[in-house]
């Protein structure tokens, strides 16, 4: 059945015919007003592509490194809190997909799986692992430890989130877990709970007073490497660089946090003249498309990390769905490359882009 | 009942099932096609904020001056008129909750309740009073005296009035007070009556001759700080400067006056750039979300007023609807601070606008 | 009955529900995919006036003066062809109107009430005579000699029209002039036959070798002042003046055409900047509000015509129809050009349009 | 019945009707989102030509000439595959209203006739032959040789498709062709086989490792003039040149392949801006109009090709609704010559386009 789908759009209506309506807006929503829900994908779809001809394209490849590991595709998994009102072993399927096809899945916090679960199910590899900083910063040294001990490969700091963005729909919908699931990287640290709603959870346990001082701490405690997920600001960009930042994600939470910023897209390219290269830089928020990663990749990002696309394959087939979404995606990813006449991930550039700016005109 | 809503716009359609059809139009309408309506919301939805990360923004405060006066939030209530058509005790709701809120409601001179009730109801701080200026220059100057002498504590002269504008539906609705409800300010100056439609009572009774000269002339009748409301043009801003203007508000009337002239938002920096912080600014027209509070102060204003929100409020709740408006928008506006990395109001400027220019792209 | 319409669009409404669907759409239709026709209304709601304040307003007059007559208004009416479609006594109701409001009225060629009725009518004094040059010039010289003789005051040479432009309704009806009515113009000249169509008629009739030297041939046949309608190239706007043109006015013949063409209010302040006040410009084109006439003036035109509101009024209400879509417009342009604080058509200027490159940015 | 239709987009209506859903979703289809498919329409359409007025077009010609042929129209037949879907005779329809009209048609090479049957029917004189290059080049070698032969004049070598672009419609649909139909083309050469869809068709056939030292392969077996076909970028032109093409044509195969790269239209003035006239330029893709057509030649096209119209054409009528596509939309683009004052092909150039940093504003 999950053959007959040709289309990330597909899979999402499938998801919404799947899903309970409290879930599936959880997962759909972004803040207020969803404009820069909207834009994050609207903003890709304005930027055009030059087609090139007469270049050997038998050999594309989509390969890629990331932090030293050789991956088949520079498509990752973005974490997304509580994959079991997805399907039924929820963040297990997710991550044998990623497993299965030699990507990266990042873990969420919120997760309805714990840490040792899935570093079971990965055979000790469950790759990154997302972190929000507690009050109590005792919990989330214990956190980053565990983490670590158990095998995750890199720890993504959320640094958008000092409080949770508005989303009318959760509200609308008395949003909480279904019975029977919990915050299970918390369970033990008494933190499931969360009955008062997301937005109370982040008012009493979130920190909000961190800055960038705390990055240092975090490096203190652990010899992971750190990504900065949330930057929107090129002055951010540069904080992040100057206070030890080993990666940077750009990132506006899938448009679940501050309506109306910019889409994650339009900031990149000038992130990117920040960066350098200095360290890998991704970005997610609005990908779904192959022509999406592509542009991406031409705007200085090395990787990319996609939320809903996900959610939806996991919601309509489990592991095969993961599977699917990153299949799909990536062969148009693929094709992409051939048809702008690109052979392998670090020949990409912005040269690529139409900007008429850079021909004469007639 | 009123704890169910989380939007502007939800209450808006409340608004609009509660009130007359007539009532409700009134309220809701701009001027000929609406233009300059919607332009007032959607320059809003244009405008861009920048996140900022890791800022600590645990003690976000919304509180902040106002001609020397300490208020909880740069949110202000404009001036609009006949709120008894809105709920039971009308302006005395409204002065009330802004009362409960500590911020400043502004009297429009078309009250259905008298400056005396309203200066009771306050406690002899009813705060602002907006002033037409009669062709009959006697009225004005008892108008002004009354409202000095009972309390209020600046006057808001509407210079973007000297003719109503035109607005379809009060034509089609053959538009007036309801049975039982008169401008009770002019009560005793027999002026309240309505009969002719408003169109007709400001080509008779109000004074279209007047110039920047009048403006000297109430400075010489009152000593409160006068505001000049309805600057659209910066040389106007100029004039008002010049002309001894305490304070001056940025406003189309909420799109009821000139249709196609520009959005407020649109006209606020290359204002703001005139006064430079010589008088107080504030900008009014459009505002529906705690985003749209912080763009307008980010380019120069020192408070916003708010006539719609205000309006649905009080329709759908009385004193209770006016306070869940102004909490409602005030904790959308606090997490935007928190989200941009602002903790104060006097700390707002345009470096969270995303301005592209102000980068260097790939 | 005509009292209850406010705008030009209910009175388009009113038309099309009393009309036979062929009249309407001859009436209505614009060329092609009607691109033009569409921008010509788009492009007046795009742009933005500048409200101005404190300016003594109370005695705003919209009279004005084209070639030495005082006239009422800047508003003039358009040469429509077919009247008697649109009411009983067609041109003969427009004429009058035109008489009564003080204002002038251009006769189309195509005109289905004699030139002499409509003098009659007039009491000799017709307004101006829209022509369209006949392959037989001796047609058109006796045309002009007859127009000059019976007290038309201008000639108004449409030169947008070599071949008819395509309007699809027009070929989907099989659009004919209703039984009874002809082109009476021309019926002693034996030109009165519509049979093939409009398209067939001006290819078998119509000379589209004309040149600009014809414009010196005309000039040499008649004394009467001639305008050149259909400009919509500063170049063309050139060589009008240096061929001797009395007057230009800039028309796109109501999007009806070549489509896809500019808006005619898009090329005006280009052709004002060449024709510099030498003669009398005026625009037509897509002018439904008085803020439309207003703008016109303000990029250097010194009237306006206007054609599709004179049909609707006509429909409604015959004469007292035309009236009311006179006054109705000139009443918006007065109001809107006391809120733009304008007080005579001669103080226009473009200083009332809104450009935000004439101020500083905050 | 024919005789009813007055635009191509009624055509299109026309078709949709009358073919059965998987041939209709076949010839209409874009890839991915179908953007550029739209925006190769929509580009045009805000592209502004200038009416120009008094200029002598009793005389105005659409004639002009292609490689040194006189051909009666700029507007030339695009290769699309497979017509007998379309109408039973299929190519030969299409090949005799070309040669009725005096215009010029490429066969595709997935033709569902075969190239003897073409030249029979059109008596030697077939026109151009498009060509994918397959990786067993002995077959393209024999394909060039025949075609050369039987009477082609010239070979268009398609450049744009090393791999076929992905159209949900044909996966959805899971296009394949008809019973009785087949690739007649290949059928000698055991190639005719499409059961495994076009895309695995692209895949195993086609020979995705062409560069442009092929194209020098390709001239050394053939006499014929070579254009190369899907040139969307500035220095692939450049290449072009450089490789020796004899023509170019500017297509992204009618927004098949890359989906978001820019409409055809946008990128010609810059291609144009490199060729300088040194070989024929072609475009095509979203040409609906004759002003669509202008406006490709005012760019520096000396022709355009149409795909889609001659699709619904062939599907509505026949040879006569190929006939009826020619007609109609080279009299439209007659009539646009005539209404911008142009009298023939050559005089067209970029003046007529609207550009108002041509001209000083007042
Ligand atoms: C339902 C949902 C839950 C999310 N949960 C988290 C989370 O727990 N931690 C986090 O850092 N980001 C979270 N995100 C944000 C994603 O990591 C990512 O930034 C976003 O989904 C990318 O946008 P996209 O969904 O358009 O691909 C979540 C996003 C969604 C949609
Ligand atoms: C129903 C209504 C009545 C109003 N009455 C007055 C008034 O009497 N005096 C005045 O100065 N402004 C009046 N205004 C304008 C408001 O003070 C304010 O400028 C406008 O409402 C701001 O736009 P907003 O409604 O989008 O917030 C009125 C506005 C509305 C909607
Ligand atoms: C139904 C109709 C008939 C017209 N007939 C003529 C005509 O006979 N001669 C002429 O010069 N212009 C003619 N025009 C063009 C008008 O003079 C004028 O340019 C146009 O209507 C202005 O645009 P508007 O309708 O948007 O006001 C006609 C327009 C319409 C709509
Ligand atoms: C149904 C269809 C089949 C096509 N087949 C071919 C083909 O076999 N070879 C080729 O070079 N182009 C092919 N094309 C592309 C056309 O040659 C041309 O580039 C395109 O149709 C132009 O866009 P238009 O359809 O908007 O006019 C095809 C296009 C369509 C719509």
């Amino acid at each position: 059945r999950l053959d007959s789908f040709v289309s990330i759009s597909e899979l999402q209506e499938e998801a919404k015919k799947l899903l309970p309506k409290m879930a599936y807006d959880y997962y759909a929503s972004g803040s207020n007003d969803q404009i820069t829900l909207a834009e994050n994908e609207n903003a890709f779809n304005r930027i055009k592509l030059v087609p090139r001809s007469l270049v050997d394209v038998s050999k594309v490849n989509t390969r890629t490194k990331l932090f030293g590991r050789d991956i088949s595709t520079p498509i990752l998994i973005a974490p997304w809190a509580m994959q079991k009102m997805a399907s039924q072993r929820g963040e297990i399927d997710t991550v044998e997909a990623s497993k299965e096809f030699n990507t990266i899945m990042t873990l969420s916090s919120l997760s309805t799986t714990s840490v040792e679960d899935l570093s079971n199910a990965s055979n000790g590899n469950p790759g990154w692992f997302q972190l929000y900083v507690f009050k109590d910063r005792k919990i989330s040294e214990e956190l980053v430890k565990r983490a670590e001990s158990i095998g995750f490969t890199a720890l993504v700091l959320t640094v958008d989130t000092p409080f949770l963005g508005k989303r009318t729909a959760d509200f609308k919908n008395s949003f909480k877990l279904p019975n029977g699931l919990s915050l299970k990287i918390f369970e033990r640290l008494m933190l499931s709970n969360l009955d008062g709603g997301l937005n109370q959870y982040f008012a009493t346990m979130i920190d909000p007073s961190l800055t960038w001082n705390d990055l240092k701490w975090l490096k203190s405690i652990t010899k992971l490497p750190i990504l900065v997920k949330g930057i929107m600001c090129p002055k951010d960009a540069e904080l992040a660089l100057q206070y030890g930042a080993d990666g940077i994600i750009v990132s506006n939470h899938g448009g679940r946090q501050l309506d109306t910023c910019p889409s994650t897209i339009e900031v990149l390219p000038y992130i990117s003249k920040v960066v350098q290269g200095k360290v890998p830089l991704i970005l997610d928020g609005g990908i779904r498309r192959g022509t999406d990663v592509l542009k991406a990749l031409a705007y200085g990002a090395n990787a990319v990390c996609i939320g809903r696309p996900i959610i939806w394959g996991l919601s309509s087939g489990g592991k095969d769905g993961v599977l699917k979404v990153l299949s799909l995606l990536n062969s148009e990813l693929q094709l992409a490359m051939a048809l702008t006449g690109i052979n392998k991930v670090s020949d990409v550039n912005n040269s690529i882009i139409w900007d008429q700016n850079k021909y004469i005109k007639l």
